[in-house]
């Protein structure tokens, strides 16, 4: 198996320098520990939970970004799509495309991106069971792209509240794909401070050591140099001047995990 | 508090006359009831189980059928948008646009849908919590129309299964907006049967009771003459001849609800 | 169907003018509405969340607390057990013996009390479903007594918090015994408060109402004149004033529900 | 911080031979691999779901087992109660005190647990949140006895089947005492079978592994050289063959997570 892959990035892209150097940070943090790399950044946060969130920086904008980071730091990147009309466009920058959670079920939108001919990584739904995901996996592969990644971010766990279960990871991995676990995601606390996601990011890092033991093949984490006034997210965001040592230690986690591997 | 209006159809459309000979029926059994109706129905199906499912009609066949039952059988009529650019058309035709529960925090088709100025029922995601639809409702509010509702369709509840809490009844009655309780998509269990949702109509009566009895603007039924063999949803839908005799008996506890009003 | 058993009372026993005074006033309204009545006190909270709650009257001194309200009111009387010692005595009292939800599958508990040959009332585990109660109800059965009774009072729903799932009862149903809704229990909090367990005591009527027209043999609902200064349980138990009005009412839906029932 | 204890031995105690037996493969393999051993068996199974569950050893033979496994193996011996009077009898064999989860809030239980003055380990409720432990274990410190470990065994979600939240560990650690990761349990599917628990086995390995990597004191494991025949708890029992691989590689990830604390 091959090493971990960190997918990292802000929340929310802000601007192409502040972008390039998150990316930076995190790429010379990876390569020291080994790891592969991928930068993630949104241009358009589609379902915040009020209408009164910051605004994002829009397709346009955001593509540049993107392809700014490409140009400048040399690794792969990847976003989020909300509608189908802009799988096309973000394809032509992109590495890989990212389905958001709530919308894994939207045929129209899994089968456009499937048929740009990129990975496409799907986030399974707080209201899925593990086992579900591989009928949203076919419907990518009905477009003849087979190169899906499934990623999860916990499951309704009562109201306000997500849980990991660790069993899906093996679960989901049945289905011939390759798991991302997205450990910041999965201790935010939707709709927690009434108007905007609460959230834990202490215990992040514990997510993402728990799921790199068990095996997997990648670990998604939103990072931001201030996480308290970042646009979005900020409860749930690690701190980037910690995440050098948390990639270094999850790097030694993964090594002892693909070298013990889990069987079920 | 007006009487319960019964919003009932057949899950997915399947041609002017069948969704005539559906509208028909059930605008007789209201009738006799004292009941308001809405007729509903689908013109696509944007987040089956399986990208096997049956197709659907699509928009323009679709809304022409919706027309149909307008001018035939006189009775306003409900349907569901998925993407935003579905909203200007699809009002041009129905009294009141629906968002699925997955979509119901994409701010850009809230927002489409709001300005419309038509009314919006939104159903409430089965990974929020009732005083979550407040922001929700705040979306659409943001454009101007305030004429919105609110539909109860069940809580995720560990996997593939589903469970209704009353308590969100009175609970979301608190954004200021009509509560409808969705009834048979509660007794649905998401990915049940693997490649389809597996559901329990025979459930579907029983919370139909329960929420008009805790007090509710409107109840929504699907229904068909022949579930088993109906292109989608079947093994939640209600028997079309017993509908009658339920919506009878709904009227009975309306009454009673209506006249002993909960307060909290 | 028989009309509809109200069971209740104050969470705690505190004295015999105290369950008197509560008995003699639901006794009342429960005549005045057609009801029949059951009068229910702890002389035990075996469980409390913290070990600093207030202190009970124990088994003897509570015994012949309700050993005065049957003689005085002319009630049947129920408690419950905790050890199965307790049993024994209990029944020498009581008309019916209750075991707590959490105790509800402990074998030697359960297999005392139907050795008792009275009425035992199971309150199903917060952690159990519907149809595993079967189970539950044959340990007692195999004692040769068949008179079993069984309470939902909701079911873990994520953290420090119940919900109850209506389709429940008519599941329970189906092991061939009455079926009680616990209406306050069911809007109990666990440990919400910390050292207490939180409530919402303005539910509670929604959780009865909505049971009842579902169609339960009996409601159990604990009652004080002053909850926020009651020993136990103050944040869901309701004001004893307000009872009679919310029997009349229950009553009344369980007229239109024995009149109506649900066939599943 | 120490190494790993292992807690482990078969469901339900059988026989001496039977119990020196497993104890003797598990003394060896945790010697091999540098962990702590601890021996478990039960002499009842209080709360089995059918009523027609196989027979236990009951107290007296059970105790002998236990000490004969003393004696011969010379390792220390848990096992649980059920009813307070156990507590005193089991406490001159026993090195531990083990609190079943669905007991684990019954006053009186922990307190004569605690007055024993040796270890007693409270398994957390199905029903319980983390942070409620810390109210259980003061019941046992109200007797003077600070001696309490604290058991992770999974927590409801939804009917039949259990979640572990990895972030319960911490959570829990935070009120002062070892915690435990009860691996096997944590895999069962209560009442999954109709009149018995199902459960997955080859996830308790997962389970096992991702708590040592978050930090745990110890990890319980069921285990049977022949599960599918044990008394009880087939199904998700680890088999005895596989234990000493298994031990090894939790060791290896408990050096790297001991090397790298996690901070909360």
């Amino acid at each position: 198996d091959r090493p971990l892959t960190i997918i990292a990035g802000p929340c929310q892209l802000e601007s192409a320098d502040h972008a390039q150097m998150i990316a930076g940070t995190l790429k010379e943090a990876c390569d020291a520990a080994g790891a592969q790399f991928v930068f993630k950044g949104s241009f358009d946060k589609a379902n915040r939970t009020s209408v009164n969130a910051a605004p994002a920086l829009g397709l346009e904008k955001g593509l540049a970004v993107l392809q700014s980071v490409k140009d400048t730091i040399g690794v792969p990147v990847i976003t989020d799509v909300h509608e189908k009309e802009q799988c096309a466009p973000v394809a032509q920058v992109c590495d890989i495309l990212q389905i958001p959670a709530f919308l894994c079920r939207q045929t129209a939108l899994l089968r456009a991106a499937g048929e740009t001919g990129i990975a496409v990584n799907v986030k399974k739904g707080q209201f899925l069971a593990p086992w579900d995901m591989a009928n949203v996996a076919a419907k990518i592969e009905s477009t003849g792209n087979g190169n899906v990644m499934l990623t999860e971010r916990g499951v309704s766990f009562g109201y306000n509240r997500l849980v990991v279960d660790m069993q899906s990871l093996p679960e989901m991995a049945r289905a011939g794909h390759p798991v991302i676990m997205d450990a910041t995601h999965a201790v935010a606390q939707p709709g927690g401070l009434g108007g905007s996601s609460g959230g834990q990011r202490e215990f992040a890092p514990v997510m993402a050591r728990a799921a790199v033991s068990v095996g997997v093949a990648g670990v998604f984490m939103e990072t931001h140099q201030d996480p308290d006034n970042a646009p979005c997210d900020g409860p749930n965001m690690i701190y980037l001047d910690q995440m050098p040592k948390l990639i270094d230690t999850l790097m030694a986690f993964d090594r002892l995990a693909k070298a013990n591997p889990v069987q079920i």
